[in-house]
């Protein structure tokens, strides 16, 4: 009878199996504990009310500033990776909040209650991962003691505020559910870092999509993403803290300066960048091999994996030093130092003990140098001794009997064993014991066989119980070294992402913004990162922006943008590049640009593209005005927002009525750094209405037959005739063109007479 | 030395495996023979010239009517397919016909001179099949014999006119290129038709894709198409005729009216006709199979697919004959009649000759029964009776000379032989003749298994070389037939296509439409086909169309619909099922609705979605005006004309400008029947202007604080202010929504003042 014991609960958020793990991405389980707020606006079906006065009382409680923070959480979140040790909790204010969260971390399990399930799949739609029903800390063992550690853990991480009640419950419960699956493990926990979203630049759900931060709208994928356009990362640990700074980008200019510096230290090094990269790609995920460590999982050859990464820690170490004293103030910068503890020890103890190219699996042994251990190495030298002598009577046997064709075997049912075919059956010595007949030959024993079986088997026994002892002790060893692995491994990630980064503006001509306070935009001769890679170096046309919010009255600040243009001009391609510009920044890239000057943004706002949200059985235009609702009532004169082609969705009058209220809202009530790109030629007339606004246009040229989009920003609205142009190139009739020409005259003429500023 | 022979060459338009061909589509090799007129359009880089005067060059010839009859040819194209004996020739006049045909046909490998390579993989984009050159008959061996084979082939067809220049030489380039593919075999060529795109309604490339014929825009699968949701066919062959009727539907009421009255005798017989379907099902690809027996290719296991196909022909024989006895008039209609030759004797045959359960293949025989030749039964017999003397001699041998281990084996290279384990060879009698030694045992030879041996040999062989033999006369009587197969195949095919169009009219509640040789349109309670099917039965909102583009003057009827409406309110889905009704139609089809007249309509001309062709560069909007050129240059008054916004890729004022003399345009100098769809409220102030457009709206209503998408049509405008209520819905702030409604109401204030009548 053989006892079973649960090892191990094997769940989508408690993996550990590198086959099921992403390098490249965290693999958190997120725990949701809502607050009141969001216990009132969930209905049974999932659904958010979508009332307008919700939306009314959010910008009214949004307008008195101080009261919002006041207001009660919609819920606390607690995202815990077991796989590295990544503990963060967070509370969000409003349910878009949570949203935007659970869309930065992409979770691969949420453990929250059951009422909250139906919303969550409502919002997450088919990225919604597993959901675990985890109800509160009421049915735990111990919830008191649970709270404790958690408390402890954030304490130990050293921030300043305390951690709310709502927190520490997520935390627990993703602590007890986390450790419920790894029965009789501690898990790996090196502290638990509070997220606050007000010190990072948001970009919710939507902005993550439609400017393709981590995957491309058309395929999913992450080629053409920006992610992957300035991902130049040599370790999974760097990919993963590159995707981190990507989620949530700072709002603290010091801590953008530290990155930037970082980066700057290592441009122009190029020689020096390489020989680092070059080691980094020595490096394995040391940070995810602690954690297996420390829940027993590791094997032999992980080990190795973990030793050949320490291995490289050195060269790393004596290469930034070496970069230190090239610079002249002969000094490196702080975030690049990859720290005192370099785990020398544990990598002289893994070289020493472990061989040199150790087993997939511990079970048969074989991992572990016969010189570290006096023991091991006399039961190995008996069991090979064993095996040599059994070679020995084979042959002895085979002259002495005069059976060429006998054979010493081995099963499990006899041990060793001479085997001899039926033909010779006579010429087997008396003292021989039969053990077993087949059809064709018999089996027998001879005592010196069966006393060296035990012998060999008995070595070989001690052995392996022996190796298996100083694997365990090597293990623990590396277990408890767990948090010093996780520190290092941060070092060596940071590292990792800066040289990446700076490979990335060294070959792409990126340079360093200038980050201030202001709620300003000016950038110099930008381009879009990842189109320009797609197009290839110097076939991009790169523009100029210039957006200022704060200066309400000044004659030529503008914070507002009409760009018109035809289709394909480049107008989304403009706005989206002067977004992506101002995420890098706050990532503290540096940026595809000559110059760059960017006022510190709480939030980018995207309403652009226009997929039928057909899952939800809405409109185009129902999405659209559902997104612009948001962004009426959440934008700050600290936001980012781009409009494209708001009211396209329905006939020309409503829609452009709407399109003009939206923008006199954004531009009066919000006063926003936004850009809208637009086919309503009539919205070039608030230009002269409202002084924050510009009116710009994407040129487009016709050349030998042929229309050239220019893909170059100009001031001023766009010319209206190019339609027609276009009509001409493709072949219209000629009388059918003339006729066109005479309407759209008179429509002008009409407009002339009744000028939008009448509109008043 | 084995003697190599090409045996068969395979190309793309020359497979014959099944496993490479698929059953319900042809497998056409296009031999393309351009014009003068094309040589000169298309440039070195594939591009046709796109200046307006080529369009208009062309709708003024169009004006002149008969002097297009004239025309030099662009191109002459012959499509062969050698698995199914299709062969058919045509002539394009311009170069949008060569493109709707290939798009047609799509073909598997086109034979063109290198010269239109460019342009053909410009026009058929990713579609695109193998190329290749093949410039002219010059290179042929005696040209003149194929012209001549050609024309024999096309005159025993029985058509009218006479084969033009360019079209035989098509036709025997095709026939050249295809017959060098098969050395020294003869094709099975039933007979050379022409394709007259002038007796057909046109679907070109754009339509056949926007309308979803063959595969959804969306993931280019079949399910989802039109072909989908109306193919219960249950042959191959059904499904290929299908897909052909699908791809040129009939403009001759008369041949219309005849798979109309298939259809309905089969209507209402829903046991009979599953009968008749269930009995198809056995039917396998008769045309295939008589293909391959001419090419020598058929398997023996091919063979009794045949013989199963013609054995359920009596059946379905007599389930038609019972049919026909059933009805009134005691008559059958004649395009249900399987003829009078059912190939009973080749059935015979085939029963007699084949074995029940025939090899896959013909190499190691077992196919033809015994009973069927006297040669092969003595053999097989004698082959029978040796193997059983072998057993005999082995048991004699054993028990002769006590070694129980012997055997009788057989190999290559000794033939049959005694095998003797090592530790008896004592026991071996001295006139066994000692062969091979191995590690184990010896081999011997006795003059009694050598005589044996040979008989048995002897026998197996003749037995295997009368098998081929009986085979080959087989195989040559069934390509005898070929002819008298394929026919009798082309009337499967059509039952097996009008009992499947039957069942979707029974089953879907369609009705037989009416057609007629005036340019009107009436459908009553039409429904969209595949999007009814979609939805399920019952839900799907049926509506009423009513175009007549004849009577110029008078004041009841509407030539041209002006559609207006939100987007997902079912605009799209009106127009596409009205042409899809109209298509279906002239198919032959019933068609989903309540009642329908259909005037015959030559060309369904498309320009709907507006999906960036990025590939080739251009951008929406000059695609949309391409698309349009091509329909302002094309159109007839017998055309049936869906246009979805139009102007939508430019501002508003230019694209509405462009809309209304687009419209105009095809109002007053065209005259066709169209529906546009369109976001440009001001169109709809042309229904007081001209006297054939009637403005009609897609119904939306608000409803629990949603939008309901009615999907009615309804007639007069769409009512404004669907916008600003969404808007309400989505969360706007009633300030902002007041502001909007104000703007509109002075927007509607100005129009009002200075109303698009005086645009005259």
């Amino acid at each position: 009878i053989v006892r079973r014991e649960v090892v191990r609960v094997v769940t989508p958020g408690a993996l550990l199996d590198e086959e099921h793990l992403s390098g490249g991405e965290p693999n958190y389980l997120v725990a949701l504990v809502p607050g009141p707020r969001a216990a009132a606006l969930i209905d049974d079906d999932g659904r958010e009310p979508q009332a307008p006065t919700d939306g009314n009382a959010k910008s009214k409680s949004k307008a008195k500033g101080k009261a919002k923070a006041a207001a009660p959480l919609a819920a606390a979140l607690a995202a815990l990776d077991i796989s590295s040790s990544e503990f963060v909790v967070m509370g969000c204010r409003r349910l878009e909040d949570l949203r935007a969260e659970l869309a930065r971390l992409s979770p691969r399990e949420i453990l929250a209650p059951a009422s909250t399930h139906a919303w969550l799949r409502a919002s997450l739609g088919p990225e919604c991962p597993a959901l675990t029903t985890g109800d509160s800390l009421d049915g735990a063992a111990d919830p008191a003691s649970l709270i404790g550690r958690v408390r402890h853990l954030y304490e130990e991480g050293g921030t300043g505020l305390a951690l709310g009640a709502d927190e520490a419950e997520a935390a627990a419960t993703a602590l007890a559910y986390a450790e419920a699956t790894q029965p009789g493990q501690t898990l790996l926990l090196h502290r638990l870092r509070r997220h606050e979203p007000s010190r990072h630049l948001i970009l919710d759900e939507t902005s993550l999509r439609n400017l393709e931060i981590f995957r491309t709208l058309r395929d999913g994928q992450a080629r053409g993403s920006l992610s992957w356009a300035v991902d130049r990362t040599q370790t999974s640990m760097g990919a993963r803290l590159l995707r981190a700074w990507m989620g949530a980008p700072l709002l603290d200019i010091a801590a953008i300066g530290a990155r930037q510096d970082g980066i700057a230290a290592l441009l122009g090094e190029s020689r020096l960048r390489a020989e680092l990269q070059s080691r980094l790609k020595d490096v394995r995920d040391v940070v995810r091999l602690a954690a297996r460590a420390r829940l027993g999982t590791i094997s032999p050859r992980q080990l190795g994996a973990l030793r050949a990464s320490l291995q490289a820690v050195p060269s790393l170490a004596q290469l930034l030093a070496e970069l230190g004293t090239r610079r002249t103030d002969k000094c490196l910068p702080a975030i690049l130092d990859l720290g005192t503890d370099l785990l020398a020890d544990l990598c002289k103890r893994l070289e020493a003990t472990l061989v040199d190219d150790p087993p997939a699996v511990a079970r048969d042994g074989g991992m572990i140098r016969s010189s570290v251990d006096a023991v091991l190495a006399e039961q190995r030298e008996l069991a090979a001794g064993g095996r040599t002598k059994l070679a020995a009577i084979e042959s002895r046997e085979r002259e002495a009997t005069g059976i060429t064709s006998l054979k010493v075997k081995h099963n499990n049912v006899f041990g060793y064993f001479l085997e001899v075919p039926k033909a010779h059956i006579k010429k087997v010595p008396t003292n021989w014991v039969r053990k077993q007949t087949l059809v064709n030959a018999e089996r027998y024993v001879t005592e010196e066989l069966a006393g060296l079986e035990a012998k060999v088997l008995d070595a070989q026994t001690l052995a392996l119980a022996r190796e298996h002892e100083l694997f365990e002790a090597l293990r623990r060893e590396v277990s408890d070294a767990g948090e010093r692995l996780v520190t290092l491994g941060d070092a060596l990630a940071t590292l990792d992402v800066l040289a990446g980064l700076a490979e990335v503006a060294e070959v792409h001509d990126f340079v360093r913004p200038q980050l201030l306070d202001a709620p300003e935009l000016e950038i110099r001769e930008g381009r879009h990162p990842v189109v320009e890679r797609m197009l290839g170096a110097g076939r991009f046309v790169p523009n100029d922006t210039e957006l200022a919010a704060g200066t309400h009255g000044s004659a030529d600040a503008a914070r507002l943008w009409v760009i018109t243009g035809p289709n394909m001009g480049g107008k989304s391609t403009v706005m989206r590049q002067v977004a992506l510009i101002a995420i890098l920044a706050h990532v503290g890239s540096f940026v595809p640009a000559a110059s760059a000057r960017i006022g510190l943004i709480d939030r980018v706002f995207t309403r652009v593209g226009a997929a039928d949200d057909l899952g939800r059985g809405d409109s185009t235009f129902m999405v659209e005005m559902r997104e612009t609702a948001q962004i009426v009532a959440q934008a700050s004169p600290r936001s980012l927002v781009l409009l494209d082609e708001i009211g396209r969705g329905t006939a020309t009058f409503d829609g452009l009525a709407l399109a003009w209220a939206i923008t006199e809202h954004l531009h009066d009530q919000v006063g926003c750094r936004t850009m809208f790109a637009t086919h309503y030629h009539e919205l070039c007339g608030l230009e002269a209405r409202l002084a924050g606004v510009r009116n710009v246009h994407v040129a487009v040229h016709e050349h030998r037959g042929k229309i050239v989009f220019l893909h170059r920003v100009e001031p001023g609205p766009a010319g209206r005739s190019y339609g027609i142009q276009v009509g001409r190139l493709a072949g219209l009739p000629a009388r059918l063109l003339r006729r066109a020409q005479r309407i759209l005259d008179r429509l002008e003429a009409q407009e002339r007479a009744a000028p939008s500023s009448q509109l008043d």
